[in-house]
């Protein structure tokens, strides 16, 4: 199973008012600073980046299934920087599901997939979510 | 290399707010939901989880070293619940540290925890991170 999120623009205010209050370093917060970094401009948070994809999961998916919350996530991976004004789309797959160790629940591991709108791939993850099973 | 990089109250308006705008399931948003929900209230949204930890780790670690950039977090899990009134704490040790395979950077790879005020871990990953290496 695979699923297209759909798309969301970067806005530079969210941006760097996310950063300021969670990942306040310089290439993210100070644009001097950032100028004279290898990135050449503000770039977001990673962290930023998560929650956008998160946003588009949620709405494109988690809200669709019976999620009952986030083990967490391997593997995650901000190969390319977001710069504001950027457009991120968001594409997953559901890669496997079993139950879980406690009842009535199954885990389901999803590959996660933002892209910029180059074509760069930005964000990559597997999440693994506990959802309660259909009745038999 | 291990730091205490100090503690955070989890304030409720700002984890509501940050999960309407970045992961707006019902656990997360909805009071009444989260109530019949198996924890009983609302909960936090995981990136909310891992944007305190980021918050704690840049003031009390990144700001410190020549963080040039985060690849990524390994095995990051949620293993319990963080509410509204929780106090976390985050530590972190360095457990590698090597040459990149692009100079003048080094990876280095950290281990993080944050616990909650019963001791309990709410958060733990490992962080990827290109930093600058010192001359020689």
């Amino acid at each position: 199973m695979t699923r297209d999120c759909g798309s969301v623009a970067v806005q530079r205010d969210e941006m760097v008012e996310f950063a300021r209050n969670y990942d306040p370093q310089p290439m993210h917060v100070d644009e001097a600073a950032a100028e004279e970094s290898v990135f050449g401009e503000l770039i977001a948070s990673g962290w930023f980046t998560a929650a956008l994809t998160s946003r588009l999961a949620v709405e494109g998916f988690l809200n669709d299934i019976r999620n009952v919350g986030g083990r967490g996530t391997d593997d995650l991976r901000w190969p390319a920087p977001v710069r504001a004004g950027d457009t991120l789309s968001v594409t997953l797959e559901v890669t496997d599901a079993e139950p879980a160790e406690t009842n009535p629940y199954g885990l389901v591991e999803t590959a996660f997939e933002a892209t910029n709108q180059h074509d760069e791939t930005v964000l990559s993850m597997v999440g693994l979510l506990y959802v309660l099973r259909r009745e038999e």
